[in-house]
């Protein structure tokens, strides 16, 4: 089976030009067909305090008014996203920028709550597969921002983490699909403030484990969860490390890989 | 030879709702294969002056000094270009969008004046015709924000007028194509306070006579000086009029149309 490569950077990486530097060189040259999925960073809320339009966060997700989408749709998908195909253009890689809206990539549909109104944030319906293996065939890396759209004129703020693991699910009946989280830590640590604790792989048996003594908990649960939910779904494996260690993590040699144990 | 229609719309229609609706509404309804390349309007201004950082015309140019690349890249690329892009989704236009950057569509260079320090203003190097024809024999309607790139990792902005012809000669071998730019005025004018008195019809010879009796002159003279360019490149024909006229325009019943007279 062909292989694709997924990877979810996010504002840690955006917000260093070192860092991101760095990332784009090495993203350039993996051989493989490949999706690269971004995040926003601290420029929309810097960009926000400049306009002085308050935000307000809730769980990490951003309240998204009209003024706030406009921000988000301005920073993600037009700063963002073509500041990083024009650098991998740079670099010979065949970058194409696109949002949910694009080709019809991303439907979702705006959330729904029963007590907070999240505004014109997404939560994504499907995700369109033939125009992801038509440009990926076509030999384009295919650079996404965090936007989608509703099919009603409405584009939607959307969480990059999840767009990245729903894009990885659509694709696992076609490509065998590796997953890549890039994150401030080299990986699950059994120890969280030792950097060298990592933990190579988990099955699920070993995530039941590790959940049970309390080693997984707090911000690193929910995105463990997302990631076996991927695995039972198809996709390969799901690889959790530091962006600066790209060709150690697809290769293995670093960073914590999940898979479905089987 | 198959048809391709290539569009131009200005800040004129962006900046104004209903115009810009039904606008988009006739877009849609084009059944040929089409490409939209829009302009910026007021929006980037505005911005601009929100954010305080002034801004110098020179010549209807804007001087794009670094942090005003930042605002025209997240203003076109992001905002308009993916509001039209959702908005003619919704439309049931597979619409998709694009700057300079993405596939490598259009390669530009900063542009040199002997006085005139531009700053990232791109003057157009090629444009690539693969990628077009591709995505128009995939049935995308292709929406392309007026931003470019050097290939060199440098976002140029570029003159939306500029992009759409060359676009237009660029598939001129490939296609029939015809250029459309949308215009405050019905069309060229025998009498520029007489809406009603609509040139339908110029060839290069009429041009040369009009020019010569004063009738076309000022800002209208580079617009049909470049329009011939393209005709005798290979573009079919140019038409001028007005956007909320475009099936009107598209037919022959409304606006000037610009011919090689051969």
């Amino acid at each position: 089976m062909e292989q694709v490569i997924i990877i979810k950077v996010g504002g840690n990486i955006i917000d260093d030009e070192q860092q991101l530097t760095a990332f784009l060189q090495a993203f350039a040259h993996i051989a493989e067909k490949k999706i690269l999925v971004h995040g926003g960073g601290k420029l929309a809320t810097q960009l926000a305090a400049q306009l002085q339009i308050p935000q307000q966060m809730i769980d990490g997700r951003r309240i998204t008014d009209a003024a706030t989408l406009k921000i988000v749709s301005m920073v993600y998908a037009g700063h963002i996203n073509k500041n990083i195909v024009a650098r991998l253009q740079s670099l010979q890689c065949n970058a194409i920028g696109l949002t949910g809206a694009d080709g019809n990539l991303i439907q979702a549909h705006q959330r729904i709550h029963p007590t907070i109104d999240y505004g014109f944030v997404g939560d994504i319906d499907s995700v369109n597969t033939a125009l992801l293996q038509q440009l990926l065939n076509a030999n384009f890396s295919i650079v996404v921002a965090p936007i989608t759209h509703n099919t009603q004129a409405q584009l939607l703020n959307t969480n990059a983490d999840t767009i990245a693991q729903e894009i990885a699910t659509a694709l696992a009946k076609h490509y065998g699909v590796s997953l890549i989280y890039l994150f401030e830590k080299a990986g699950v640590l059994m120890d969280v403030h030792n950097d060298d604790s990592i933990i190579a792989s988990i099955t699920p048996q070993q995530f039941a484990q590790l959940k049970a003594q309390g080693i997984i908990a707090d911000g690193m649960l929910p995105k463990l969860e997302n990631a076996f939910s991927a695995l039972q779904k198809g996709v390969q494996r799901v690889i959790i490390g530091k962006a600066n260690v790209l060709p150690e993590l697809l290769n293995g040699t670093s960073g914590t890989t999940l898979t479905s144990g089987t």
